[in-house]
């Protein structure tokens, strides 16, 4: 049994960690921290975590393992010193994803604090890094957006089937934006309606890229990608509709891209090719990513949708997957759960 | 590890049951039957249920235990002979709740198929029926709404602080019609939209009567009792609102009440007495059952409130409970879990 | 055509108020102010109201009729030195309902402004104070839970049909929280969740309890009223459910109590006694209360259940009735509008 | 004021064209008629058209102007006799709206039941085809989506800003499925779930292709139109998402965009070009379609967004644009009404 500790519990990745650990053999929340809460007990700020007999405090006390949920910037501040003591950790803030730090400042016009860690930060996204995982010290979780866009593309960039021209429409749940208010979060405004945001550019945006870069082989022409994000009235799950050009039309049938796909992910624990495409409730409060692939036979085009929990694949379930390899458990760990539905 | 059987795995309770098993230490679904469905794999009907390998069938295999979610009067038929031969069942139907087979029939308008078993049906509210619970070998699952008004009232109906007179107002969410089809369910008929039904009398009327007059002791004067269920647009859980005039205004203060409650309940594993009034979403998924029970000082009235998950505490939480004391199990086996939030 | 202004257009009440008034055909509103937006045309506040080509302003500019939709403290401030200078005026805020300015400081802890005023400020619920209204100078525009809760009492109290001892259980949409923001508002923790508030008391009490006081004639015992509220996850609408004993149990029938009630409302244009249990949508966006009246015969009790929609019938509709009656217009001016359904 | 007849008004269609329709100062709907509901009053079909005096009929009585909701197949059979006889007619389903009666009858698998009149019926997208409409006497009413997808599309489609490469994303709410009940629309089912449909081919897709087509100028190359519907947890409206390479992508910026849109829809009464991205929300019950065209100008790319109110843009409001010209009152007659918000 590990001891973990949770900084920033106060957030909904925080508190979806500790929901989460709560059922995990092998590990047991000892310590949160979170500044606006400090001095409370958890139970307090969460009803629902009233099982967990946790006081927030200001600092974490001694652990074998960290997750930050703090906010960017803050984290990486945070975070910096407890990895270099040799503490391992999952930081889930954008601070180490992108390997550029001039990318990061351009997109969160922050001066990163700790870029000398950039370069050992493994972008924790598991089916596609997981040995690189296994040996980090150091996981950044990727973005709720990237898990669903980069495991509905992976198999068809990676192969090389389409042309280099990428649409991803994502649509999210209200979790999605965090605890902090709003008028687009207040329920009378954001109820019965849904609405794009982000249209000059998502903070996601460069996560994408970058991992896609990664995955795409052909030298002749680099990827040109367009990600558009939409809040619908839910509170969690994202359903993320891909399209790009297939490369030969006439050669990829539906059939034969389901075999790549299903062929691609066949020993994941965490992902499923559907036989019907899914609706995001079939992973609510559960750490699946669902994924059905098509091809639009009239306009020679590939059409992928994937289906996420935003906070669990998307954050905090996407994270413990990363710590179970970090600290040597087997991969699902505590995550096995279904989905509830209805 | 036992194994377990559930008749009619296709409604919601069914479903329920199913994944709240899957994650029972010490049960495990083996079999599973329903009629409109026998022959698919149980993930075909439920994508979420996929990690269950199951079949289901037309009749039950050899179990060990077994639920049946069948309708009334479909369920009594299907469960006596299983009853007869032993074996220890959980019924979620409304077939034994009543011990009067004249009043069944005439709140259900069927004859009883099996009323030489009422008088050995222990009515399932574990925490009002422990020790019967545990020798039994037939319990009747509480309907949902009896769930939350007899744990919101049975401190006060048994220790007698109230006058004889009940209002209960129960908010129910829409999986508590079950999943066939109607207009009122129809999304776009019932979201934006709260409803009062069944105004004439509702079936869980005489189950909420009959349970509540067991614990009233004052032989001058019967109960009278109203119960008004509303359906609002949400998914899961139901509020109740549970209204009753002090039988001495001036004695009984808010504090006397909590106390009252808070000593009620003190070892309960899933009823908690709550600081705060409590939100349906704090049981999101889970076996809670959370009261918050005050006084209206003006008008010396004892005003209670509480929230259960309506297919958890209100059927397969509350159905798994009793079946871990029939067997000798720990009564909170399997059912230690957060609510799922937000 | 009278030239109409709107004190504080920015809120729920305010903008609902410049909705509605688009479509009367002999008022036009021609003034708009609102603090926080001074300055800006309305329509960049609320793109809903772009064919008002408005500019919230500071102050309101000549007008011959004004409302105030100001919260209350700031209302009466601010309306008081036009209402003394013959502006006729309909006050949305709370602050001329109570006639009593110590019960007002007890609920409002707020010093009234202009207590001189109460004396001739009507309780503008026009159903039951058409005369006054006609007359008056200065409405007070009803509270939205009042609305529902006493349009749904008003002929058993008034006929004395039940005894002295009411529970009104209140279901209402979040907007009529108003526009400001909150954790209980926020869409991830409001939605999928039923919850009780203002358990200690909420402020619409007293303006109920002061009307029924006023229609109910038994001077032998006075009225004991339990309001309870609860939030559930909608926009708009109040569902209110009204229980009490009748005073003598057999003799009203759900027929008699029928016949009441529809002879009480029958030349009413905006309270229909419905057929059915009415639904909150069957009110969405228009001016109705639809009341439906039965008895629980069990327990001698009689239920009512009534909808508004609760910025309409609720506040802004009301108001325009109001100001329809002062003016001299036909009651129903620009209010003859279906719900919008579904 | 003409007499207006609606056939089959127990939709959802139907009933929002008698709700308009009561609004309009120049029309008047005499009759309706409805199959299943025969011989019942409109109000007990549908309670929120109370103050419509109206039987539900088996055939229409004789009237000046008709509106067909009947669904496709059976629409056709009953226009034809109507219009031969010379009544005008908007008719609301599919029957009318592809110019091949073929490519009809490939998507809606019935053969088409009066194809001479296809070659004089005029696809009612007013905005496009305004000329042609006011001489027509027969319209076709445009599908919900299309409505969206081409009033979003039409100006860079007819500009040839575009590369001919179009994907259209739409998010629709549950009223476009239609009253009738399914497994999809069940409240408990659809409610916290986003889902794509109709993945293999939406009937709505050979309509956008003809009429993008006819909008489309450059013989070189035709168009290639990826159409993929979702269905969002909400009642009303639609949000669809458009995206296409730039012909030039150096050369057309946002502003230029903007411009061309501006341009394009400058005197159109129920088009605006919003200066945020809009939600649907902003057109809840109202008859206007907001546009918000920018430009991606990393992936050199056009993505536009627009919102209608399904049920009004999208069908009954749409319809009364249409009759208004085909009868020579004002276009925007009974149609100016501000979207009902929040």
């Amino acid at each position: 049994m590990i001891r973990v500790g949770i900084i920033n519990v106060t957030g909904y990745a925080g508190a979806e960690l500790a929901r989460l650990l709560y059922m995990h053999p092998e590990a047991k929340v000892t310590s949160v921290s979170g500044r606006s809460a400090a001095g409370k007990p958890l139970a307090e700020v969460f009803p629902h975590l009233w099982p967990l007999d946790l006081k927030v405090s200001n600092e974490l006390d001694d652990v074998d393992f960290a997750f930050s949920a703090l906010p960017h910037g803050a984290s990486a501040e945070a975070v910096a010193p407890l990895v270099r003591k040799g503490l391992p950790l999952v930081d889930i803030s954008a601070d180490f994803r992108l390997s550029d730090a001039a990318e990061y400042q351009r997109w969160y016009r922050v001066t990163h604090p700790a870029p000398e860690l950039l370069a050992e930060a493994v972008y924790g996204l598991t089916e596609l890094k997981r040995p690189a995982v296994r040996e980090a010290r150091l996981v950044a979780n990727p973005g709720c957006y990237p898990v669903g866009a980069l495991l509905a593309l992976a198999p068809a960039v990676k192969d090389g089937i389409i042309e280099p021209d990428v649409i991803i429409d994502a649509k999210s749940g209200m979790s999605g934006a965090g605890r902090s208010l709003g008028l687009s979060y207040h329920y009378a405004e954001a109820n019965e309606s849904v609405v794009a945001y982000a249209m000059e550019g998502h903070r996601h945006l460069p996560e994408i890229v970058q991992e896609l870069g990664r995955l795409w082989s052909k030298a002749e022409a680099s990827l040109r990608v367009t990600f558009q994000p939409h809040l619908v009235p839910m509170t969690r799950g994202i359903l993320t509709t891909c399209y790009a050009r297939l490369a030969d039309g006439q050669a990829w049938t539906k059939a034969k891209v389901r075999d790549l796909y299903e062929g691609f992910y066949k020993d994941e624990p965490f992902v499923r090719v559907t036989a019907e495409p899914p609706q995001t409730k079939h992973t609510w409060g559960n750490n699946l990513c669902l994924i059905y692939p098509t091809v639009d036979t009239r306009a020679g085009r590939l059409v992928v949708v994937s289906c996420i929990d935003n906070l669990v694949k998307g954050a905090a379930g996407q994270a413990i997957q990363n710590m179970n390899l970090m600290v040597g458990f087997s991969e699902a760990t505590g995550l096995d759960l279904p989905a509830v539905y209805p």
